[in-house]
């Protein structure tokens, strides 16, 4: 498979919604061209998804990868309130990786793609030892709406979505689920909201910094099945969302209060009368 | 390094221009965002580089190293006629990348985007064996003025930018320079354009391809000082504009003529009589 023809099959494998009137140019040309709606706000992101560092060949399929690959994007879609629109995916494979795998990685691709009507309207195609996925979202919010991690105040309600720990709790090889519409529910009512990527303590931790504010957590969570208290607090990719609203607004259905913003240290988080550390994952430490 | 002081760095290293009235958050939340301006379509383009594919720690800098991925993309960006605006950098480093290099990494990037006035507004930090840039460019052109590919027709006149070769006959050791200014010069005048990242007979076969023509190049080429005709027509990297004008219409300063658009089996290249194989850099053969 030469590169030509590599594009030529990606060109074919991806999902370039015709009927997108948005969308002028897709994979072809040297850059795809997106007409932006009038009063919105464009949301940029871009993950990595890493062989060895992010998932394993043993334990997940190339389906599974492509798949993660484009949910770690969503999700950051679903923390700003936004609709996820199109994506641009840079590959980089190593020589094992034939056509056969990058139809895997597509297929998980576009299974995603197709729930949430993103379009894959570009990217790129390297080589590398080490099998590489780089996804950047593009999405849309209406002017100004963009939920932001900044704007907690001190009393507000903390909130997060679904079960805490899911993801360890399954050893990580299940399929994350973005929380487009529960993060489109928070537009105009959460005063702060993230997608909890790297465990409940760290990601808390940021979003008190970016408020300046602390958090107090209740001492019940709502852990998921079989998930340990470390895993709830400190599992990474549950791609949950995690929100602050002021009391007496109501949270929409599928969030669980776990907590109150609280003056004092910038960043602190306290779990049953104690300090948490920023245990949660990180690569670099 | 832990993860957060290393994006706490890359927050103070990026280039997040605070005059721009487009720009409404950066680093540090879960998406940038932005607001487009009106009348204005949006490109975008991502490109990688990779150590030992794109460039080798014996002969780059990082400062070289961050100049050339963002260059890729701004290149780009140039074949569309466009302006340069915003880039995400995703960044996975092996474990010799220290602190130091990141920082020559974004020196090399930042000398580049303050050049073309564009900002660093997000991206993802990982581990990875090998060291991995992948950088999406986002740029801005009159709605509908975008240069493409798929436009040339038969009797136009081909003209490049620059000389050919040029990287070649460098060792791939220079600094590429993105072609913005020269690009917007295209704008309603040309009937096709491309940037040349592969070669001239690889990228013309591309665009002919895209354009449903042929081409006929004239016997002689604008060759770079100690480039060879191999170099010439199959160097990659020249990151020169290649364009398609119809007759009559006269090429801007810093072009040359080397050839016409012929009809003729879509995708075929003559030099001198002889058809040219789809020669240039392509990894995936």
């Amino acid at each position: 498979m030469d590169e030509l023809s590599l594009i030529a099959a990606i060109r074919g494998m991806s999902t370039a919604r015709r009927r997108d009137r948005g969308l002028i140019a897709g994979i072809g040309d040297d850059c795809a061209i997106v007409r932006p709606r009038d009063g919105e706000d464009l949301l940029l992101t871009t993950d990595f998804v890493i062989e060895d560092v992010h998932f394993r060949r043993r334990t997940h399929t190339a389906a599974d990868v492509g798949w993660k690959a484009l949910a770690r994007g969503l999700s950051d879609i679903a923390a700003m309130g936004g609709e996820a629109r199109y994506a641009l995916v840079s590959l980089a494979l190593p020589e094992w990786a034939g056509a056969r795998y990058v139809r895997g990685l597509y297929g998980g691709m576009n299974e995603l793609a197709g729930r949430h009507g993103v379009a894959i309207i570009g990217g790129d195609v390297a080589r590398s030892g080490q099998l590489t996925l780089d996804v950047c979202v593009i999405g849309g919010v209406p002017r100004g709406k963009a939920l932001r991690r900044s704007g907690a105040r001190t009393g507000d309600v903390i909130h997060v979505s679904g079960a805490l720990g899911h993801a360890a709790a399954s050893g990580y090889r299940e399929r994350p689920e973005p929380r487009l519409e529960l993060g489109r529910k928070l537009r105009g009512k959460a005063t702060a909201c993230m997608d909890l990527s790297d465990g409940l303590a760290l990601d808390l931790h940021r979003l008190c910094v970016e408020s300046k504010v602390s958090a107090e957590l209740d001492g019940v969570l709502p852990s998921a099945p079989g998930a340990t208290l470390e895993q709830a607090l400190g599992g990474g990719e549950d791609y949950e969302l995690l929100c602050t609203l002021p009391v007496g607004v109501r949270a929409p259905v599928g969030f669980t209060r776990i907590g109150v913003v609280r003056a004092g240290r910038p960043g602190e988080v306290r779990f049953a009368g104690m300090k948490l550390g920023r245990r949660g994952w990180d690569p670099f430490r």
